[in-house]
């Protein structure tokens, strides 16, 4: 184990739209990458290795990640257990530091089968069902055209909407919540979740079974904050257009821009961010 | 496809502290279950069944949860790829409505390898890596000792101690912190992330790599929401005490006072709720 990189924020340039007025500036996103977890044991007939885990993480503390992750998970029960935690650096891999190699001390049973058998993915994360960091990229997913845009006062009055039209959260507090806003600002879809990507699933997942794979007029409107996972799910469903209350990551400004996504974090009664796909906003007077 | 229940809320009573006061009232909080998303399909020799997700929702449109899901998963691509959407219904089944089957079309291509080898759990869910519904309980914990208390004003302190020594958060708005406290109030970890697991995985595993297993001592001090999978976590490092800024969901509820563990929710400078082990908490004029 050697000391590693501490990088807990990146720096993008956004356009502010702040009590009527347009600004330039350089905001601080919270960094997001994935984190591949491989695991190398001694087996009967010799050393095995595995990937067992995708992760979408800040970077930092990776050692500390995958070993609570193990612990939580069972496999590893003390520190004895573990021989060496490294980032792998096997031949042909590109050193990213975003794949942690945890060696098991010999003697420590793991069954691969039991990962078949029992590791299931969930909606609760995008990232699950890509082998490898490489396949990360959204599949079959082209550049969403810029077909319309929106008056920026019009962006500010959706998160009331949203509130007043969740019928639970007043009362617990506890959920998060997935909107489908027309261009004109009327609410078509409102579904609610503990997970915020199950409320997106949810939402998605009515139009699909209404024969409905193309969002492409909606504005997605999200209670929280915009992460990568949220992203793609809106990418894959050809919604160009993504309003967030909360903050964005690193991970999901990148995804948003590089398929021509509109992408607005912090967004309140008086304003917001665009973080990516300013095309989509009215901005007579936009710097720039 | 049917009509399905829609309950997002459930009622819980309380210990609530606030400016001073104590009360026993009733309060609501957002409903989390299980749901297993099964597939059938045509296979070359009959017809298959296999489970190949379970994630922690809201109950309510589940039928949309399952098909956003296998939509964002490129599992099914348009509504003619699903035949029929229902709760398991299989012989020796109990109907909870926490099994969705969904029927693929004939002809419709599915590898179950493909999920051997591409769907892999994640640290921001804790209920990945468990087989069936039935494999939920924490295995091998105890119920945790009720072995000390502390001062409730102590407590509400905790929050801005630990918005205070984030150093990412102040900048982005995008990060999620899990603290340990002493139970004298001094911050002893903090770590940070997109995820809020990883944040607590993080923790966790900075303990297990320097031989602590057990962290029997520790207030875990949550910046946003208290779900089951953050509950179970801190159970495995027998965390005795969790104080969240936001609210708890009814899983994170029962399994905290299943094991005699301290919850609190919406924890702030004035006050906060006990939803669970209220033994920790000295409450000299506490009703009841």
């Amino acid at each position: 184990m050697t000391a590693e990189r501490a990088t807990g924020n990146v720096s993008v340039p956004i356009t502010r739209f702040r009590a009527g007025a347009w600004s330039a500036v350089e905001d601080t996103v919270a960094a997001e990458e994935p984190l591949e977890v491989r695991l190398r044991w001694q087996g009967p007939s010799g050393v095995e290795q595995r990937s067992i885990a995708v992760t979408m993480r800040t970077p930092g503390s990776d050692f500390e990640l995958a070993t609570g992750f193990l612990f939580g998970e069972g496999i590893v029960r003390s520190r004895e257990d573990i021989i060496d935690v490294s980032y792998c650096t096997d031949a042909g891999e590109e050193q990213l530091q975003n794949v942690v190699l945890v060696t098991l001390r010999p003697g420590l049973t793991f069954d691969p089968a039991r990962l078949e058998r029992n590791f299931y993915t969930t909606s609760s994360c995008g990232i699950c069902g890509k082998a490898t960091l490489e396949a990360l990229e959204v599949q079959g997913c082209e550049v969403l055209p810029a077909e319309w845009a929106v008056q920026p006062y019009l962006i500010c009055l959706l998160p009331r909407a949203l509130r007043e039209a969740q019928v639970v959260f007043s009362r617990t507090g506890g959920l998060h919540a997935a909107g489908l806003f027309s261009r004109d600002g009327a609410l078509l879809d409102l579904f609610e979740d503990v997970g915020r990507h199950n409320a997106l699933d949810k939402l998605i997942g009515s139009h699909v079974l209404a024969g409905q794979t193309r969002i492409p007029g909606g504005i997605l409107v999200l209670s929280g904050r915009a992460s990568f996972e949220l992203v793609q799910k809106a990418l894959m469903a050809r919604i160009p257009f993504i309003a967030a209350v909360g903050a964005p990551s690193s991970l999901a400004v990148q995804l948003a821009d590089g398929f021509g996504q509109t992408l607005l974090g912090f967004v309140r009664e008086d304003g917001f961010n665009i973080y990516a796909g300013r095309q989509r906003i009215e901005t007579p007077r936009a710097p720039g």
